[in-house]
């Protein structure tokens, strides 16, 4: 339970709207593949809708991604979401994309949490800060 | 003058991100393509994003297109907007998509404007129904 | 078993990337969302990549849509795929999308097989036929 | 002449298709709007698809953004693309893109040249590398 935690991984099937002409997965939609991920592991901490977009938005900041292969049409892949550092308002997530045992894309993100209204930087709620925490502290006790 | 705001017509390059791993244009992107030029047909008009956003909203509500021959990487195209019908709460378009004298896809799409709280139908600004209905004259005179 | 079949339905999840600043799902999505649902019903006959890729491919001839009422971030959709029509060159089907039992979209979309090289039409191979025929007659038989 | 090569800048007006439900410029599509850029560049030294993807293919290796302030529906952008680093197999872009004087986005992209069989790296043309060389050396001289 505490690995599945502090490391999300969700499956993710790629159909013909992810491809391109090269015949690969168009390299920006790694970045959906990535959201959908974190959306999930929010999720999975009791967090959807309503507590992520109602007085607070979450904005990405910044991204890097590294790709080393490409991930190909009908390709069943898995998305991993880890938290390597969180604030009240920031949290940095590092992910990966594998099919199979083969790492394919490499990414860190780092999202702010915003007033919906001004969009200025807002201090998440305390229980999503406590989630966080403590996923956190799970990646360090159950290191992968 | 009154030709080409009776048959409004925006030059659009095909790019990787338009394109799958058939080596062709992804068939939804041409919904995109279509939208780009109602959205400067209507600029053409006098009405951009304060005109068409603040209190209402355009939203589509039908669309049927035929796709004829595939666009490739690369391709410069051409994509009309051609008004065939307007009330003050829905209009409709045909639109086509071409590379050079070739049609590659045709296109009927109904808008509705709706008001953008409740998203209930709402009557188009009165200016707006009334150039939309001088070009709808404009093309009566002038058939293409 | 037999109404699965002649209704498939795929559960699909709302994320950022589907929507528009309109705050509901970018009406050129749900062209994804019922390829999506497809490629798995093909997929749950027993066709998947190297059979619908290799030396054939399906290209969208023609789609309608219609959109009664939109999908906003986070819905859990389902989306169905119905054999309408299905000769060795074409098929045809039906779709819908829905929110739990409110109708969101229909669509219908046309098929066409053509060969991979030339783009020529080129009829499907024979079991991928008696499969569609044999599902399309399941649909006869439990009309739902 | 020299500047307009040694900064290339592309115009590009922000449609519905690249929002989300935040109401801003969805994330991943800066990366469209860069690579469009990057694709201009390429053609305005005189290289177009046939130089570009008939036995090689340039696939995106790294990526790196930084996101400042959201782009929002119906803005007009201008986004830009200085060569920073080339060699025969790869070569690396800083791109920016702005709203008038205001930076939103700054990215860094790294380029490979692939063989489009093979998908190994693989030197691109001479001519290319000369062009890219050249455009290289102009910075130099023309720091902006």
């Amino acid at each position: 339970m505490t690995n599945a935690l502090a490391e999300f991984r969700l499956p993710i099937r790629v159909y013909v709207e992810d491809t391109d002409a090269g015949g690969i997965v168009f390299y920006a939609n790694y970045l959906k593949y990535m959201e959908r991920a974190r959306t999930e592991l929010m999720r999975s901490l009791g967090f959807d809708k309503p507590a992520l977009f109602d007085d607070m938005q979450f904005v990405v900041s910044e991204v890097s991604l590294k790709y080393h292969s490409p991930a190909l049409l009908d390709d069943q892949l898995s998305v991993t979401a880890v938290l390597s550092k969180a604030s009240r308002v920031t949290f940095e997530m590092t992910q990966q994309v594998f099919r199979g045992d083969e790492l394919l894309v490499e990414g860190w993100v780092k999202v702010a949490c915003v007033n919906s209204a001004t969009k200025r930087p807002q201090g998440m709620p305390k229980p999503m800060f406590e989630s966080l925490t403590k996923l956190f502290n799970q990646k360090l006790k159950n290191p992968i």
